[in-house]
């Protein structure tokens, strides 16, 4: 799921990011690619969500896909909702997915990503893997989480890790889903 | 490095693609929080090479990086080059780097993922890792490797493999240098 709202900007205040069209291709190639069986898009204002719905559709039913069919697949996976609550009405109310946020900030109660795989690799519940555009998702969202992902730790000494939200997305879903 | 020519279209023909701002961006965020050194992107249109130049000024030396000051360090890895060749030149003729490929089809003669992290681990030439746009790196370009790198491989029972240059750059980087 990639939330576009509520997300943080630089300075901690609570913001409506834009679509970004390589974010719905590329977390969708990831997402498909690793055996995701949903991409999520949230975003509150509806011309946004109908741009994300022409991307979709061009790439599903148009042009595109007859152009570029290795895109049909991992397009179909795109979902446009307007909240993390219309995304969790999509299930069963007796089977609602976890929800794991992530973030680059490493907290206390952060879970481990290899703790993570393994309880991915065990029957259980579906689970809801969203990330903020942005700087980030906004705290309400991390504190309704049922677990929030540790996040990647750059091997430099400085410790820089400003990763584009699709390398963060990619580079996540090999941790917890990649063959090893 | 990422390379616009020579590569290959959908139909095995060798092209040159067009420059896409979000590699010059995700790549070079994703190679410095890994540690590298340089980001070297390939292009043999002069205009291309001065569009990349322009985006690489905005953000290190001008109003891009005022900003958002966490751009100019990975911004400033980039080196825009005509041919693989040029790239090379930059580097003492007695300390050539080695010349490692990547692809998203296995081949018998591939290196292991976990060969080549081991092979970073200890001390010896520098290396440059090729990534290859559109269809991936013309034949000759693997030809003249000092290694060709095992494809990331895909969870899926069909094998599906179609990540974006941008996320299968993130995910080789984790691979071959991300804390474990």
């Amino acid at each position: 799921m990639l939330v576009h709202y509520p997300v943080l900007d630089r300075g901690g205040a609570r913001i409506t990011t834009a679509i970004t069209n390589l974010d719905v291709h590329d977390i969708a190639r990831s997402a498909f690619t690793y055996g995701l069986s949903a991409y999520y898009i949230v975003h509150p204002i509806a011309a946004q969500r109908e741009l994300v719905e022409r991307v979709r559709k061009h790439w599903v039913e148009g042009a595109g896909g007859l152009r570029i069919p290795d895109r049909v697949p991992p397009l179909s996976l795109v979902r446009v909702v307007a909240s993390i609550e219309q995304a969790l009405a999509d299930f069963d109310s007796e089977q609602l997915p976890e929800l794991w946020t992530t973030s680059a900030r490493a907290e206390s109660n952060s879970l481990p990503l290899a703790e993570a795989r393994r309880m991915l690799r065990a029957p259980a519940r579906s689970r809801i893997i969203a990330f903020g555009t942005g700087w980030g998702l906004a705290p309400e969202v991390h504190a309704r989480a049922d677990a929030k992902l540790a996040p990647l730790t750059s091997p430099r000494e400085d410790g820089f890790n400003h990763l584009s939200v699709r390398a963060a997305a990619a580079i996540l879903f090999d941790r917890l889903l990649g063959e090893q």
